[in-house]
C-alpha cells in the first residue's frame, strides 16, 4: 500500500473496472465506519487514527463484491461489521505483541497504553455486532460470531507455537484459515446473505483462499521488506517468535535454519536470518504456493452462480493480493 | 459469598421463594454457560475454571426473574449472553489490573497470562453475541452491544481518573451507571424482551438502581473487607487508585484524607487508609444511599406491570444485594 495516498492500490484497481455501485459502497464504508467509532464515545479520537490510517478494505470490498449492485444498507452495515472485527483484532494483538506501529502509524497500544487499547478493541467489537444488529438479519450475527471466535483461536495458536521452529505446515496452515481464512470467507458470505443470489458454499470456499493468499504474502513481505512499504521492521515476526511458511520451506532446504535460537534474535540478527531464508529460494516457493491458492480460488468462484461482472471483479480482488506483492 | 458452596446465598434466598420455573432457568443457564465455553473450543478449560468459579448469576437471574415462567429457550440465551459478558469483561479487568485473584480464585490472567486472558476474553464477548443471535431477536443483539460499550466506556473513565482524590460525586456516578448500571439494567430488559408482558422502562430503571447499589456496597467491601469474604485484598481499589463514593465521603468529614498520595499506597498503608475512611463513619453513609437506591428501585418495580409474583421476587434480588453486605 503507497503511504498517503487516500485509496490504496487493490481497491483503486477494481473501482477502475466496477460500475459506480462499488465506489458509491465503499464510501458509505468510510462514513459507517466513522460513525461506528464515534457511537463509542470518549473512545472516537484514539479509535478513528487507527481506522483512518489506511487498511486496504480488502474485507468491505469482499463483501460489497459478492453482495452486488442490489446491496443495499445490509450490506454496508455487514461491511463496516467486518472491518470493525478486523480492527478490533488488530488492536488487541498491538497490545499483545507492544507493536509500536501499524500500517506505518503508530499504534493505540503506543501512543494511549494497553490499557486504552484493550478497550478500544472491547468497544469496537461490540459495535460490529450492534450495528449487524439493526438489519435484523439473525444468520449474519452468528457468522460474524463465529468468525470472532475463530480470530482468537488462531491467535492463540500463534502464541502457543511461538519460537517452534518444528511447527508443521499442516499446524500454520489451520493458523492461517483462523487467523485470516475465517474473516475474508465470513466476508464473502456475508455478501451474499445481504445481497444478490449466488451460492454461499462456493463464495464461502473463494474468500478462505484469498485470505489464505493474502495471509502467505504477508509473511513473505515480513522476511522480504522492505520496511518503508510494510510499515513495520522486516522480521517482525521472527523477533514475536511467529514461525511462517517462509521458514518452514526455507528448513527444507537449509536444515541449519532451524538450528537457530529465534529467542536470541535482535533487529540486527533478524536481517541476517530474514536474508538467509530468501537465499534459500523459500519465498518464490511461497509466492508460487500463494498464486497456486488464487487460481483455486476462482475455479470455486465460477462455480458459485454469480454474474460475469461480480466474477471478473472478485478476480480483479484476487489478483491485487498478488501483485500487490509482486 | 459463602466459599465452597454451590449455591450462593441470595440466590438461595430467592430459589426458597420461587417456583421450580426458576431453579430450572438457573440450572439451564450453568450448562448454556459451560456449553458456550466448550465452543470456543481450546480455550474451554480455562475459560470453564473462571465460569465455574462462582459467580452470583445476579445478572442472569434478573433475565429469569423479568421475563417470568413463559421465558423459554430465547430467555435462558439472554441470561447466558449477559453472563458472558460480564465474565469477558471481568477476564480483560483482570489483565489491566494484572490481579491474581478473583472471586478467590486465580484469575486466567496469573495462570495463563496476559495473552491468553485477552483472547478468551474476546472469545466470551464473541460467544454472547452468537448465542442471542439464535434467537433471531435483533433487539437484544443491540441492547447487549450498547451495553458492552458502556461497560467499555467505564473502565476507561475509572482508569482516567485513577488517583484523582477530586473525583466528583457526579463523575463517580456516572462511571457506576456505565460500569454496572447499565448490564443490570439490559438484564432486565432483555428478560422483558424475551418474556411476559411489563413495562421495559420500567424494569431498565428498577435494574439500573439494584446495579448502583451493587457497586456501592462492593465499593464498602473493599473498604471494610474482610478479605477472607470478598476474595481479595482489603483496600484493593485504593492500591489501584480507583477512588470510590467511601472515600468521596470521607473526605467531607476528613479533608485531610485528600492530601494523602494514592501512588504511594503499599498493603500495609492501604490497610490504614481503610480504617481511617471507616472511622469517618463513610461507610454508614454510602450503605444508607444504596438502601435510599433499593427503595427507589422498588418504587420504580411498582409501576412495571409486572405481576406480583416476579414483583416480590424482584424486591427479594433488591434486598438480597443489600442483605449480603450487612
Amino acid at each position: 500500500m503507497s503511504q498517503g495516498s487516500s485509496v490504496p492500490e487493490p481497491v483503486t484497481a477494481v473501482m477502475d473496472t466496477a460500475g459506480a455501485w462499488l465506489v458509491r459502497g465503499l464510501a458509505e464504508v468510510e462514513t459507517g465506519l466513522s460513525e461506528a467509532v464515534d457511537r463509542t464515545g470518549d473512545l472516537a479520537d484514539r479509535g478513528t487514527a487507527t481506522l483512518s490510517a489506511g487498511g486496504k478494505r480488502m474485507r468491505p470490498m469482499l463483501v460489497i463484491l459478492c453482495a452486488g449492485p442490489d446491496g443495499g444498507a445490509p450490506t454496508i452495515r455487514a461491511a463496516v461489521a467486518v472491518e470493525l472485527i478486523h480492527t478490533a483484532s488488530l488492536v488487541h494483538d498491538d497490545v499483545l505483541d507492544r507493536a509500536p506501529l501499524r500500517r506505518g502509524v503508530p499504534t493505540i497500544f503506543s501512543t494511549d497504553g494497553r490499557q486504552t487499547a484493550t478497550s478500544v478493541g472491547d468497544a469496537l467489537f461490540a459495535e460490529a455486532f450492534g450495528l449487524l444488529s439493526r438489519s435484523g438479519d439473525m444468520e449474519s450475527v452468528g457468522t460474524l460470531s463465529s468468525t470472532a471466535v475463530d480470530l482468537v483461536r488462531g491467535e492463540l495458536m500463534q502464541r502457543a507455537a511461538a519460537f517452534d521452529m518444528e511447527l508443521s505446515e499442516a499446524d500454520y496452515f489451520t493458523r492461517c484459515q483462523l487467523k485470516t481464512g475465517s474473516l475474508f470467507s465470513a466476508a464473502c458470505v456475508l455478501g451474499g446473505q445481504t445481497g444478490g443470489a449466488g451460492d454461499l458454499e462456493a463464495m464461502a470456499g473463494f474468500g478462505a483462499r484469498v485470505g489464505l493468499a493474502f495471509q502467505l504474502l504477508d509473511d513473505v513481505l515480513d522476511i522480504s521488506g522492505p520496511a518503508d512499504r510494510t510499515g513495520k521492521a522486516r522480521g517482525t515476526d521472527l523477533l514475536d517468535g511467529t514461525v511462517t511458511l517462509p521458514v518452514i520451506e526455507a528448513i527444507r532446504t537449509d536444515e541449519s535454519i532451524a538450528g537457530i535460537g529465534m529467542r536470541d534474535l535482535d533487529e540486527t540478527s533478524a536481517g541476517v536470518l530474514c536474508d538467509r531464508i530468501e537465499e534459500t529460494g523459500a519465498l518464490e516457493r511461497v509466492r508460487s504456493r500463494a498464486l497456486d491458492l488464487i487460481g483455486d480460488a476462482k475455479s470455486v468462484l465460477a462455480d458459485s452462480g454469480l454474474d460475469r461482472e461480480r466474477v471478473e471483479l472478485l478476480e480483479l480482488v484476487a489478483d491485487g493480493v498478488v501483485l500487490r506483492y509482486s
